[in-house]
């Protein structure tokens, strides 16, 4: 499953000694070919971790032999040595598998701002590399773990082909994109132009429309490989569809595993005079901390969501906006709708649909409810 | 002291009744001349309360005769009713106190989206009316408050005249304002120009950068009364320094009665190339719900800084921000700066300098920390 569904790649997950407590720390996805292939969508931080900044120089090329991914340190804000390090990395996977350093991509995740223990980087990818399976994905999902409570991995087979991927991410999660690694792998026959093409509009509807928190990383990657041992080169239209289920999987994982999250809250806007009004009233419902927390408690308060709205600069009327919780219409024409007591909100899944009533465009935007557990674990993460 | 620091003012503060607690929830201010100019700031949410969107009306004449308060219901998202519900209490105020509606401004603040018990507010008119007293700013000033724990004035008096105000807020403190209600009163001769200018510069400096918790309200006011009873009218520089002085000490007061707060955060950006560029990095980083996190755990968590700072528009080059927390440059040069374990954290004020190294503008925001008092308050606060 995960990386390794797809034909043609095999990976492993070790832990190398970077976490201090043992736990599994190190990835190696390596992509057999015969195609060689990838794309990749980058956080648009203007604070780029060492490895951020030098994958992206790699996907220049439109080719990726292998990714080393680490969890257990971000390599964010390390200054010329991080960016060494990263070099490094990349150079030492290279040696060992038999490749050029600018066929294989890094990614790291963890805390800003401290160095990777290249003592036990290092020796750790040919360890890594000495257990390169075809049936390792699960392994590498497992490794790329940080405060994630389980591991994440998603499988779309089609007919003759498959795309897979794990990714990770518990935290930070904001659009463009959220604080997470993705490796997708396909077996199909697609070129990196085709790749690109299909993850940039898979991200676009999927991990950035995911906002946990409002926080963007300095790290996030989504990377897409393709070996071309399937044999298939499917329609594109199908090949797209099947990469955007795979990343709306993984982008349903990562709100369902967010830091201290009780409730996942779908924000759904409708009748939009466009898309961009929807996506902008959406992100406001979804960052309103008093809404997150009346959510958390239960309340139905949609006084927020219309204050929320009220901030964005989308086209709406303020008397006409409606407004529903888990099927309840509790705002109607910008006042008071139906009963707010007939709102069950039992569920870990709430349901906001607010309309606009502007236009015909719609979009969903995810987060989660603002809990005490998210403070206190993102307020003792560092110490 | 409050609004009746200023010569020329009445106030009263009561509980009528709109309060289910039986807490003081209305609160009267008069403007006795005899000069009645007056000038007001209302929130920038687009969905505004009925009461706001009566006294903008009101202030279009820049003349004020008096000022209806109450807590224990915002009146916003009410429709129709809601603004017919305002109109009745300007009426009824007009009516006791011998004056036309159009002189008498209303503010509310409370739960968002619950009609006005008017049974209780309306008669609370008169017997607010009745108590009013050139010593009664203090009592209105404690009825105006919600999740407020004190209540807030300031005064400052120069030579022969003075300006005083009250303020309350304590929630959904947020730039184009804050969830407050701020009544200024002054006596020196000024008119409605001159309020005007000197008002909406002094809140541009203050209320406009307390940002709590990044939700902005639908009921925010601030109103400036002159009665002109001083007799003397002050160099313009003079009288806007001091509406200025007193808009930030509210605004101080404001963030150190923050729901939930356990630290209020001085976010300083330094050697920005343009004011509004400073302002955009400092609203980002006060709003970063994970630093907010880390202040509350304090944790010097600087990487959550150049996080913040990375999705702005702002000029800098990543490997050239550096920043301080309480005085220590923990970051250098976008890299690790100075041993962290040297910050100290342990008071309630922090300030964090971020200089970005592009030019010598600078603006500062205050913030609170993120804690679990917070969520626990806002998600419990209309069950």
């Amino acid at each position: 499953m995960s990386v390794t569904a797809a034909r043609g790649f095999r990976a492993a997950g070790i832990a190398a000694g970077i976490k201090q407590n043992g736990n599994p720390d190190l990835a190696l996805v390596v992509n057999d070919g015969p195609r060689r292939a990838a794309a990749g969508v980058f956080t648009s931080n203007r604070v780029k971790a060492a490895p951020v900044l030098w994958s992206e120089q790699v996907l220049r090329t439109g080719r990726l032999s292998a990714v080393v991914l680490n969890s257990g340190g971000a390599n964010a804000c390390t200054g010329p040595k991080g960016f060494q390090d990263t070099h490094a990395t990349a150079e030492k996977a290279a040696d060992v598998l038999g490749l050029g350093p600018i066929e294989v991509a890094v990614c790291s995740t963890g805390l800003i701002g401290v160095l990777l223990p290249m003592d036990k980087l290092l020796p750790g990818i040919g360890t890594a590399a000495a257990q390169l399976s075809e049936h390792g994905g699960e392994k590498a999902a497992i490794a790329i773990k940080t405060t994630d409570t389980v591991h994440k991995t998603s499988v779309v087979t089609k007919d003759g082909w498959t795309v897979g991927g794990m990714a990770k991410g518990a935290g930070m999660l904001a659009p463009g994109l959220a604080t997470m690694l993705v490796v997708l792998t396909t077996d199909a026959d697609a070129d990196s132009e085709t790749l690109d093409r299909a993850l940039r509009a898979a991200t676009g509807v999927t991990f950035d429309r995911v906002d946990s928190d409002g926080c963007m990383s300095t790290n996030d990657t989504v990377l897409l490989l393709a070996s071309g041992s399937a044999g298939v080169a499917p329609p594109y239209e199908e090949f797209a569809e099947a990469v955007r289920a795979v990343c709306a999987d993984l982008a349903r994982q990562l709100i369902g595993d967010a830091e201290g999250a009780g409730k996942d809250i779908k924000v759904e806007v409708i009748n939009a005079a466009t898309e961009d009004d929807a996506v902008e009233v959406g992100r406001s419902i979804a960052r309103n901390n008093l809404l997150k927390c009346a959510i958390h408690g239960e309340d139905p308060n949609w006084g927020r969501v219309l204050s929320a709205i009220g901030t964005t600069s989308a086209a709406f009327e303020p008397d006409q906006l409606n407004v529903a919780i888990n099927g309840v219409w509790v705002c109607k024409n910008g006042s008071v709708g139906d009963d707010r007591d007939l709102v069950d909100m039992r569920y870990r899944e709430v349901h906001i649909v607010a309309d606009l009533a502007a236009g015909h465009e719609s979009a969903t935007i995810w987060t989660n409810d603002l809990t005490a557990d998210y403070v206190h674990e993102n307020s003792a993460y560092s110490s």
